[in-house]
């Protein structure tokens, strides 16, 4: 009998304790062992909960307990989940959580202390909520080399993009619609500002190439400069914009990282995701591109992956796993100035003709788009693949005698 | 240490070693112990290969090798493969597999003999080549109960449709292609009448429903009566034809299950997979719907898949995993002719009239459909979801007066 105890009764806890009481016999099955959960965690009341025996205040009662083998922290933030998942790892308790932000900052170091402690950390729920991906990238594709993984990894950001496409819907509308939804926070920057993107892409990224990815190594932003205007100049290429989060292994060793709005071909199969799905896309020597789509977040999917892992730590509870990574220094990222890409760049200027032979002198060939709204004064193209710093460097030059409206990385996956 | 023997040193068995050697120092990282191939059978000459002392002809030398613990059939087909799969897994050495059609026929029995054995057998690279599918239902879907699942599950046919759809190309000239570029072979039968993908669609519906399918259970259609007429119909109405593999739990319990060319809307996530891609979708009660995409053959795909099970078969060596499902009558298996979806009916008759009056009075308000080369005596629609029995009675009737040229079933993924 394995007894489980669960951190949190937020959406995600609530959801993980509906979830492992509705498929509990087959759980069991797969697991190989009967399992309960003894304790549920949070500082309410739950009075009129079927579980309201189990609801406890003081994480101490769950530690001190040799009884709980298993600890699911699905509180999210770093203060307490961090106190409470070191704790309980030192204990000799398996961990398994569903929090991107203590995954991304400090999993090199948890999974350091699970190792040593020959108990297992696991992290299904942290990316791509009900999709399974950290599993199958450690567990399936293990016989590639990953060159390459991309992502769109936050629903909310995807699901005002598509208003933004789909309907020609300008960003604070799009955004006022995905916080009547529940779909965004109050407080959206999060999500908007590409921090949760971020998080995610770092998770995914130290997984595949076996070193800790830190967030504030990694090149952010958001979609709040993405206009409906540009939303229509891509839309005359056959291509979307997309929040991606992406993560590059560089003949140097080096790793490239960033997360941005981004422009996808349509026949891309990210530029297909829409509303607040999610997909992973990896690149493996021997496989090629593989995809994995589903919904990002939401309570059942999120706890679904979270029960998963649960079992997953019960069956191979006398080993400590081999899903892990080392922490580094952060010299074995390379600078975000040296990402190379195309580039998507919108201007105005009052001499269209002398932009145009400027666009030629600092790109050369470059790609011109049309869209039915085009005013007289502005031109958009795509350039060549070139280095960011060049790019930079270039509109900088171009922002002497035109305006820059917009510019956006082109991406090929 | 693990010593290994690859059954077969064809295109699979090859890449399987190929991609063992280039990955073998990560392979053991994961494994936990060093790794070999020690053997290699195949009944050909392998004089140059730089393996070339590993190959062997006596399985029995396999067989009877006690430091043998994971024998990796390649082979294809039933005959040698089942009776050295059948007998590596009573001697005690755990199976991993590619063989679509053993497992198909033969995994109930094999499966219970791994039990018996307390060793593995597994079979990743069966479906879906180098998309991980077979381990993330079993492993990170279990929390759900999965409602149904529907995939491209042959990359044959996809390619032939996609030529037929992109570019207007008539199926024997696709098929031709699709020949000359060595991804159907010269008796194109299995791909094209269904027969791989009925396979598969077994498979998956054995692992997630926990009961042996057999493929002679599965209304099977191949995609040999598919017209351009139909393609342009169906691209009229947003929607792609696609051979769709699929089971679906129903209410009773009993499974439906088939294999036949469907129309898929444009929005599905499986419209847009093209080429000789495969994708997998399972809609699981608690995720919803999850979608695995990747490449669904091919040498170094299907081999990275093989390799994978191989290090999890070292992994888990002193465990019969819990990867399994009964053996079963057939009874659970719901009668075809009670299907149910929305159909694609095309017709030709002298009187458009009268025929219409017939389509009306036969499945009461349709979907019209036009074609900008439709002929006048011409009619296409699409009913509402009805009964397999209930489509195929009303068309025998509508063919006393008219011609049935072309019926399609509509699904909804």
């Amino acid at each position: 009998m394995a007894k489980i105890a669960v951190l949190g009764y937020g959406v995600v806890g609530s959801g993980t304790v509906e979830v492992f009481y509705k498929s509990k016999e087959n759980l069991e099955k797969k697991a190989g062992e009967p399992l309960d959960i003894k304790y549920i965690l949070d500082v309410r009341e739950f009075p009129d909960s079927p579980y309201a025996d189990k609801f406890v205040k003081d994480f101490d009662v769950i530690l001190n307990d040799p009884e709980v083998s298993v600890v699911s922290e699905v509180i999210g933030g770093i203060d307490p989940a961090y106190g409470f998942v070191r704790s309980a790892l030192m204990a000799g308790k398996s961990v398994v959580t569903s929090n991107k932000e203590l995954v991304a900052v400090k999993g090199a170091e948890l999974l350091k202390i699970a190792k040593e402690k020959n108990v297992n950390f696991f992290f299904e729920a942290s990316v791509g909520g009900g999709i399974p991906i950290i599993k199958p990238i450690h567990a399936c594709l293990e016989a590639n080399e990953i060159d390459e993984i991309a992502g769109i990894l936050n629903g909310t950001t995807n699901f005002i993009l598509t208003k933004m496409i789909r309907d020609g819907m300008g960003f604070e509308e799009a955004l006022k619609i995905a916080q009547e939804l529940g779909y965004a926070e109050r407080n959206p920057a999060a999500d908007v500002e590409g921090t949760d993107a971020c998080r995610k892409i770092c998770i995914l990224a130290s997984l595949a190439f076996g070193k800790h990815v830190y967030p504030e190594s990694v090149h952010t932003e958001g979609i709040t400069k993405v206009t409906l205007q540009d939303v229509e100049y891509i839309d005359s290429c056959d291509s979307k914009i997309k929040l991606i989060g992406c993560a590059r292994r560089e003949d140097s060793g080096e790793i490239s990282i960033g997360v941005f709005p981004a422009v996808i071909r349509n026949e891309s199969q990210l530029a297909g995701v829409n509303d607040v799905f999610n997909a992973i896309l990896v690149r493996g020597d021997a496989t090629g591109d593989v995809v994995f789509y589903g919904k990002g977040a939401g309570k059942l999917p999120t706890a679904s992956a979270v029960v998963s892992d649960i079992v997953s730590a019960v069956k191979h509870s006398d080993t400590s796993r081999s899903l892990t990574w080392s922490d580094s220094e952060q010299s074995f990222i390379r600078p975000f100035e040296k990402f190379t890409c195309a580039h998507y760049i919108r201007l105005s200027s009052d001499n269209i003709k002398a932009a145009e032979s400027e666009v030629a002198a600092l790109f050369g060939e470059v790609e011109y788009l049309s869209s039915k709204n085009r005013p007289e004064n502005e031109l958009a193209f795509i350039t060549k693949v070139i280095p960011e710093n060049d790019a930079q460097n270039a509109c900088e030059k171009l922002s002497q005698s035109a305006k820059i409206m917009g510019r956006l990385r082109v991406l090929d996956y």
